[in-house]
């Protein structure tokens, strides 16, 4: 069925500092809390920022590239294993100075001040959820 | 005043499988698993949805159809009881190939990919909430 | 590292009143139930909104005034202190009938109707997490 239930772990509030880069900031965070499931938010403004379009028929991604000076209007997310370690998956919608939205996947962003929200998911009798190569998409995704 | 308090309860990732209509796939879950109060919240991407606007003068939903393959930017809904059963209010954003994002209530969907993340709330002392004809909305709420 | 732990405190679900300004609304409430830190989301319809976009060089907030009506598509945000007491930081996705979409810093709405989502974090030992005014910014924000 695809409907895996955990319980509750701990709660974090961080302040990503300016100038790093929002994807490998947390990233490198939770491998190193060792946060291996779980949900992730955030708020803010970037630099600049990349976002993702996946092509339902080729497969492929699309990146565009976004500079000016970028609010974070909605960052949304979720933590779990890929290759064993933890990995966030987490898409953005972002506002420029006109109010005007862009959104997808985030693939990189230059933090200017971003405020992160994560809830810690614990797998009942340690059961762990990982991603794996999804045929139907060509992502690697939680078993359906 | 409008504020009720809850305990939390069951925390959920859930992969919905391509080709599933995303509403009812939501409900059928919600509605099996009996989460009866509740936040959820998701990612992934659509083939194509329909979205809601309100119309706050007439009280009528005008909706808008959307296909070409979209990113799901946010979905941020809550969960909670109407006519007795679980039921879920579910907002959505989605971007297309360009970025540029469209958002409303979210009406029907058809899913590429999706992972929702659902917290459960439960009632203290087993008090539940649910929505109500509401006068000064035209809509089923939560009592003010 | 600017990394805050916090354990589980109350959840919340929260319907505004039609007319209410929704920033002021959602401090007082708050304050009045002395939620120090947590995380927040909503979703509903304004009649109005003033949106703000933060200029990353002059350190100037300039407002974007929406009205017509605006569906909430996603709110999301963050409580903790400032000067001592509950601050919340918000930004705010909104769409217009036509399902295009704006979206920046929550500075003032007129509901229609909103419905909020609340976890409350309490500190552990009684931490708590105070904004200061941070150079590198110009805004007040969590030490880094």
């Amino acid at each position: 069925m695809g409907v895996y239930e955990f319980k509750a772990g701990r709660h974090f509030l961080v302040r990503v500092p300016k100038g790093a880069e929002l994807v490998g900031f947390i990233t490198e965070l939770i491998r190193r809390r060792n946060i291996r499931q779980g949900e992730i938010s955030a708020i803010g403004a970037v630099a600049d920022a990349a976002i993702g379009f996946y092509d339902q028929q080729t497969h492929e991604y699309h990146e565009v590239e976004l500079t000016g000076g970028l609010e974070i209007v909605s960052l949304t997310g979720n933590i779990s294993l890929k290759d064993g370690i933890p990995h966030a998956h987490m898409h953005v919608g972002l506002a420029d100075h006109s109010g005007a939205m862009f959104g997808g996947h985030l693939s990189r962003a230059t933090v200017f001040l971003t405020e992160i929200v994560i809830h810690e998911f614990l797998g009942i009798e340690k059961k762990e959820l990982e991603r794996l190569p999804d045929e139907s998409t060509g992502l690697s995704c939680w078993p359906a």
